[in-house]
């Protein structure tokens, strides 16, 4: 593995390629590294100046003084994997490759560039960021090799003069993006650590970075821009590890939509895959999504305020100075999915001797204009955040000028230090730099938008419990250990549809369905003795590897009664010959009709990204007419598949609901940690589990498998799959 | 009707109250509107000083040296009838009262001084803004009768150098908010006109100041904050004449959760009253529901940039030079409910000759930074504009520097004068202020936030719809005329709650549910007899106003053939007795069951604020689980009730379903059309009807009434109705 570490902290830095011209990339790039106060030495490497923006140009990285750490590459694409070549040769093992013309372009030629500059950075183990990297900024070394205007020195300064504690770092595929978050947090008081442009991720991808910066422990929050993931399970890992190490990933995922799908495919070598599948990943491992600059922005701002201080839950205390402002923030509040609950009477008295007649204490806690200018807003904040039914406070204040908040000042510094509960602060005027210097100072995140107040707080809330519940040891233990050997034999033994038929036996040895319900008969006589022998009317469904949708085919019968089971088994079959003429059929599956519940679908599908993802749905209209389903990765323990059922909007359904008595939601979790399993065992053999639908009966009932399928994965031939 | 021009628009105002002490608000007020060159005349009028900041002061509004229009009140709560009454006296046509202390403090004195003070301005006629108004500003007239800081000259110039076309006023009924939209906007280049807040409306409400600057014509859009609406039939009056005149209203209903609610109803004097009626009353007159500061800037930016030049569809052609940024920017349109359709073949073709290898005319399409520097922003958004596939674009820009769009600048007002379809900027960088300038002097709206951005043309094309649909003449022909004198006899005959058997023949007066199903028995014998003679199983249910809720008591029986209709009709009446053993029951009702088809929930609810809205919900699960039903006054005519339909999130249920024809939605629309006539017509007297199910069969098979209920509205006690 390459030391990225030579990449972000180089000693010497070589740029290949800069010129004296600053109107052109090749003369901004050194322009806007030399206008920083960069510690070590930068080296302009030109085949055709001997000087280069005053500084002494050197022909060729062999020819340097001392070898460089890092070369900075702004050559033509063409050139690019000889220098790099050179570069390997003369002993520098990192480079930033800002040239594009590589798998971006349509045409194989820029591709098989790519996995030249590829080999190359393999063969000397050196760290390669790009190629089509708009570079990085390593703020804390005050070391920028980007053409990016936001890094001009004349843009601002690097760090602003009393940032927020903490530090934040972005990765970003796209260079303009990825910059910008820089920019646009300007005003906010963010420290900045890195900010690293990936562009093709040719040799390190973001997930590379991320894992070198979380080694590295200094960044406390980080901004992600991906258009891809290259290597999917790299991803998870270090995904896992910020959230071992509660660094939260706050990500933009673009590309989410079929129009944005389209337009990354055409822009970068990138596939943006399905977002669904995303969705799952970054929910099952923590991974916040944010989806636009001012909501990431807002985010940061909340967790690098609040470091360890996240809030409990999701009661908040609201106080304002203004009742219509804090009408809104409650208002917000709600929208966002917090609670604002009335106050405790305790609390009440303690804030009720503060307030003119015309305040309030009940939450919003209305302290009044008066009551804050003679208490202050801490004072108030405090008061509330005692009550033991608040998680945290939402301090609603006008922040465009500073001299009361200066007044303040001490009793805000006093909170932010004692203060257990997170306390996030509105102003609903435009607040001045000073105001937002003081209370940033004082260790409050200021935001200006009520929503983006009341979703970060929702978001941290949220963040907290799921690392709790993640980290906290899977629940395993109660499900019988399957017969791993039985199931891997009948599955490999098995065409590459298993219908009901053969599917049942298989998920029978994960415990799955319990004995198999029904018998395979051959003749309507067979047929007619089966129905009869059972206790409740029966199903009929004809079995066959080349009708996997038996209801659309008519080769389903429903409550048949002993009576008809004769005319159901001819009338099926009849049905099922002429949808398939050339089926090879099995025979047909007498089975007792489920006793009544509520309807779900589970199954499992193979994302070419991410493998085997558990999907849970509930009721058929609720999925077909809302799409309300939920995906996760697998396996999946008792706590991940009792979260997977709470995300589903319908859930209220499986409650006590129109009278019915609260489903077996018990048994519903058991079968899809079994289910997972099982799909975990197999990741890369099967392609598609369907159990639709599973009937969910009355708490201590149980739940009846209905329906099952199971298609194998097929070998696809190469060619196919680089499209996919 | 007291004159609000002489409020707004007077000559010479007088400050009783003011004061030299500038920290204190009474001086504050006076000095805020001295700092700005207002052209009328100004007496500071004060019982203790003969000057006051320099000016002569007055003993009194009697002692003027000429009458004053307008008197600006701010002197303590108990003296301000007192003072109104001189004003009245003294020929004073208006004031704005910025006192507190009355009906929005606890207990009842200052109630009934807010009595007083509405009775003495009736009788002088006198235009009133206030009590607890924080004043108004009339930036036209730089006049600022308001302590607002945001107001002061320091805080910068009232109107921008180069304002975006058009004016927007702000008319609130929070003081600190409403001066709030003015100075977050800074930076927007908007030009405001009018700023009012209005605090306790005692005398003139929000919709006297709209329906007043909607005369005056001057103001484009409309930025309003309630807490609640005083009069609602005036709020609808003003806000279809806003609609007809194209003239958006953008409004911030604050207090729509429980929490807000408590919140308005504890710190002014208004009732927040049920979002669910507010956004159904916002909905069917084209109000624009704003949601926070940011959001709300942004629809004013965009409505006033494009004037009339509202997209004819949801069809947005984007285009970027930073590949990744247009990716984010189609993600944030489809997220908005556009659409980014792939480009026609002419203009691509017609794109294509100017891009780069590594560019795409798609759509998005991505000019590259390399074509954008040849060609300009304005000529890519021409030739994407040209599509007969878009009705809009979104030009993606990094306004970090002026240089270059000033070069592009010609092109850009060409583009902005001639372009038929809206054009709206999305920079991913910070702008600068010279950015903004330029791009909104030649007519466009600059954006920072791609989703508020892509929610503001979203936001036009909805009113360019409605409005269109709305200002259409309304389609009621089809409906037979209802036999209102029946319908008025049988409903005044009848007990306060009309079961099914009542309900029926009064809904049959207005054509709903055709000739009544089924028949009333007394005797299991009759049961059996009515039973056997119908196609179809029966249902049977007890009649009595004392159980309005059958289902839940047991007092219904379905799916009964012939044979069981004996003991079925038992076992009702059994059930009915048990349940509520006083009860008057009128009957057996034996009806055919109603074949198949979606179920769909009707009914009339009478708000205490906006009278009877008609209500549709879809499904039972979708309506229990999700609360996803639609709301609109009435009556609707078919577009309206077709359109309120449409809002339903699982509307997909009733087109082709899950194998099933698509439902008989004109038949339910007519139903619905039927059903608002009818509560219109009785919208004092019914508080409530439920047509719950109705089933939609087939398309051509029309709607089956199962079950049928109106509740009369009981005149309630006065005290009761107070707090209602």
């Amino acid at each position: 593995m390459p030391d990225i570490a030579k990449l972000l902290w180089p000693k010497t830095v070589a740029v290949v390629g800069a010129s004296s011209d600053t109107k052109g990339l090749r003369g901004r790039i050194l322009e806007v590294m030399l206008s920083h106060p960069y510690a070590g030495t930068i080296y302009p490497v030109s085949r055709s100046a001997t000087e280069v923006q005053g500084r002494k140009a050197y022909c060729s990285v062999a020819e340097l003084p001392g070898p460089a750490d890092l070369a900075v590459l702004i050559i033509p694409a063409e050139f690019v994997v000889e220098e790099l070549e050179r570069c390997g040769r003369a002993g520098v093992k990192a480079a930033v490759i800002l040239s594009s013309g590589f798998a971006e372009e349509p045409g194989e030629a820029g591709t098989r560039m790519q996995e030249a500059l590829r080999a190359t950075a393999a063969r000397y183990d050196m760290a390669v960021c790009g190629p089509n990297s708009e570079g990085f900024a390593n703020i804390a070394a005050a070391l920028c090799p980007t053409f990016s205007p936001a890094m001009d020195v004349s843009a601002g300064p690097l760090l602003p003069k009393r940032p927020l504690g903490g530090q934040v770092s972005v990765i970003s595929q796209s260079g303009g993006l990825g910059f910008a978050f820089f920019d646009r947090a300007r005003g906010r008081n963010l420290a900045f650590r890195h900010i690293v442009t990936t562009g093709n991720e040719a040799v390190l991808e973001t997930s590379d970075f991320l894992d070198a910066m979380l080694d590295e422990g200094k960044t406390d929050v980080y901004l992600l821009l991906l258009e891809d993931v290259k290597t999917p399970a790299k991803f998870r890992r270090a995904a896992d590890k910020a959230l071992k190490a509660g660094k939260p990933l706050i990500v933009a995922k673009i590309g989410q939509t079929e129009p944005g799908r389209r337009a990354v495919a055409s822009h970068t070598a990138a596939l943006a895959g399905s977002h669904a599948a995303y969705r799952a990943i970054f929910q099952h491992h923590g991974v916040i999504e944010g989806r636009d600059f001012d909501e990431m922005i807002d985010l940061a701002v909340g967790f690098l305020a609040c470091g360890k201080k996240l809030p409990a839950g999701k009661r908040m205390g609201v106080c304002t100075s203004s009742g219509g402002a804090g009408v809104w923030m409650a208002d917000a509040c709600v929208r966002a999915g917090l609670e604002v609950p009335m106050l405790d009477d305790a609390t009440r008295k303690a804030i009720d001797v503060h307030l003119p007649s015309y305040g309030t204490s009940q939450n919003p806690v209305d302290s009044t204009a008066q009551g804050v200018h003679k208490l202050g807003y801490a004072e108030f904040a405090r008061l509330v955040g005692q009550s033991p039914l608040v998680d945290g406070v939402m301090v609603v204040v006008t922040a465009r000028r500073s001299a009361f908040l200066e007044n303040d000042l001490p009793k805000l510094q006093a909170l932010g230090r004692d203060s257990k509960k997170p306390v996030f602060m509105w102003t609903y005027t435009l607040p001045s730099d000073r105001s937002v210097e003081i209370l940033n100072e004082a260790g409050y995140p200021l935001f200006t938008g009520a929503l983006g107040c009341a979703r970060t707080m929702r978001a941290m809330a949220d963040y907290r419990a799921l690392r709790e519940r993640l980290l906290r040891p899977a629940e395993m233990h109660s499900i019988p250990a399957p017969d791993r050997a039985a199931a891997r034999a009948m599955l490999a033994a098995a065409a590459p549809v298993l219908c009901e038929w053969h599917a049942r036996p298989v998920l029978a040895a994960y415990g799955i369905g319990g004995n198999t319900a029904g018998q395979l008969v051959h003749s309507a006589a067979e047929a007619e003795a089966t129905a009869r022998a059972m206790a409740r009317p029966a199903a009929l469904k004809v079995q066959s590897a080349d009708i996997p949708h038996k209801t659309e085919a008519g080769a389903v019968a429903l409550n048949i009664s002993g009576d008809g089971a004769r005319a159901a088994y001819e009338r099926v079959l009849a049905a099922a010959k002429r949808h398939a003429p050339h089926a090879r059929i099995d025979g047909v599956l007498v089975q007792p009709m489920a006793p009544p519940g509520r309807e779900v679908i589970l199954g499992v599908n193979r994302d070419p990204n991410w493998g085997p993802l558990l999907m849970v749905g509930l009721g058929g209209v609720l999925v077909e007419a809302l799409g309300d389903v939920a995906l996760a990765p697998v396996p999946l323990d008792h706590a991940g598949a009792r979260a997977l059922l709470g995300r589903l909007k319908g859930a209220a359904v499986l409650g006590a609901f129109r009278g019915a008595p609260p489903a077996d939601t018990d048994a519903l979790v058991e079968l899809m940690v079994q289910l997972s399993l099982f799909a975990a065992d197999y990741a890369d053999e099967i392609a598609e589990i369907d159990l639709n639908p599973v009937i969910v009966h009355a708490k201590g009932q149980g739940v009846s498998l209905v329906d099952a399928l199971i298609v194998k994965q097929q070998p696809r031939p190469a060619q196919h799959r680089a499209a996919e």
